[in-house]
């Protein structure tokens, strides 16, 4: 496996004085997905675990569910381009452009984008789900001693999976938060686990528009997050019945959707 | 203009005492872009200076370099739906899809997307510029202030243009720490300012690829970065002549890239 670190010669100035020496640096490189033969996009990431994060890429992308939605991925390191190849299953939702359109038939809109109906899987939770406070706020220390890459560089984000117990399942890092994400959700998919059910997704920074998407396709309880969301974030959790925390620290949290789930604390003045 | 912070109830959670209570929230929500009339991209971003985001996303997106290049930029909010309508003029290069390829003929492969020489706008610095390290280490404080978003939700990124001599020209903040750096670009290219010559770009987030393909599309001499950077970045910068600083606090900065620039110090050991 490709390395998630590389190193390089720098200068580091502490108290106005100058030092030489080497740094670990987050490696940031393209993997180009091609879809059956043909190249469909460039995912600029941090390489480990390519097959995940192409697996976890393609549920939100194509609305794949299950490993049999997914016939072939396979990597491919020849002539220097990092490639994945992908074939999916027939009557699986081909990958087609968001970000940009090419053509007023597509008819990406505003209320295209924010109707989340297509892309939830499944009930996102038992009918008597919740999670205790303490173990809700405990989430992000349990994730970051698997942080591995993260330690020694400082520049990468990490996503995880985990009960409602606070048992953490798996971690993933990348540069890019939304990869550490499809990472995670990639695992998921491909070990059949899909959707993730009263489990919990836990990021490392800011929870925005894309990461909810990638929450609802995943099908999970909710979100736990040490950074703050957006507006939007908040407001798509609420109308989708997921739990969200955000600024998750230092046993501090704000609860900004299903506040109810979370018990184990005195009832809300 | 629409606000760019905005108040939801939730619950806040300190030392296991609950409280309910009002929250401000980064606002993120959809602008469409329309390119003669015809959608073409729609950009999650914190709503305000929309004009200026438009135009900086096109400096990367389509080659425009002097407000000329923009024949027309007009803002619309009918029917709910923020949109911007674009027109380039005669032999600006129309933006086409980055993220998605959408046939093998559009070829780009790594070594496409690695090639900055079409984006680089003219030379980034006089034979004789440099930084004072004093000067440069400031920077992100002389910033702060001006993150009036961010001090209310915790949720913005920022990014700055400043002289080498320390004056912060302008600041602009938004959810995405790219759409912030689009802002301050596109500023520079109605202000008809491109290419940036002897200017530093401020950044609160991490720096990647995509930030260093901007910074080089501006024509700044450098970047200078609150959070880490990529490998990537760093080997981006180095090989087109531009000073990269991170992790920039508290007096501290590592210098990854034309640390030859950075004067004021003891010369490293």
């Amino acid at each position: 496996m490709a390395p998630m670190t590389t190193r390089r010669a720098i200068v580091r100035i502490q108290q106005g004085r100058p030092a030489r020496g080497p740094d670990d640096l987050a490696v940031e490189s393209p993997l180009l997905i091609a879809l059956d033969g043909e190249p469909l996009a460039t995912l600029m990431r941090t390489p480990g675990h390519d097959i995940e994060l192409t697996a976890g890429w393609l549920v939100v992308e194509s609305g794949a569910r299950t490993p049999d939605d997914v016939t072939r991925l396979r990597a491919c390191w020849e002539d220097e381009t990092d490639r994945m190849h992908v074939t999916l299953a027939e009557g699986v939702r081909q990958p087609r452009p968001r970000a940009f359109v090419t053509s007023s038939a597509c008819g990406v809109c505003s209320a295209d984008i924010l109707d989340m109906s297509a892309l939830r899987s499944g009930t996102p939770r038992s009918p008597s789900w919740t999670v205790d406070f303490d173990t809700l706020v405990a989430l992000p220390d349990a994730m970051r001693p698997r942080q591995r890459a993260f330690a020694r560089t400082g520049g990468l984000h990490a996503a995880g999976l985990a009960t409602a117990a606070g048992d953490m399942l798996v971690v993933r890092e990348d540069v890019g938060r939304h990869n550490a994400v499809d990472k995670i959700v990639g695992r998921a998919l491909l070990d059949g686990q899909l959707p993730a059910t009263d489990l919990l997704l836990v990021v490392s920074g800011r929870v925005s528009f894309e990461i909810v998407q990638k929450a609802l396709a995943a099908g999970v309880a909710g979100i736990v997050a040490i950074s703050a969301p957006s507006s939007l974030a908040v407001d798509l959790c609420r109308d989708n019945g997921l739990l969200l925390a955000g600024l998750v620290r230092d046993g501090r949290a704000n609860l900004y959707a299903g506040a109810e789930l979370v018990v184990g604390h005195a009832r809300p003045s």
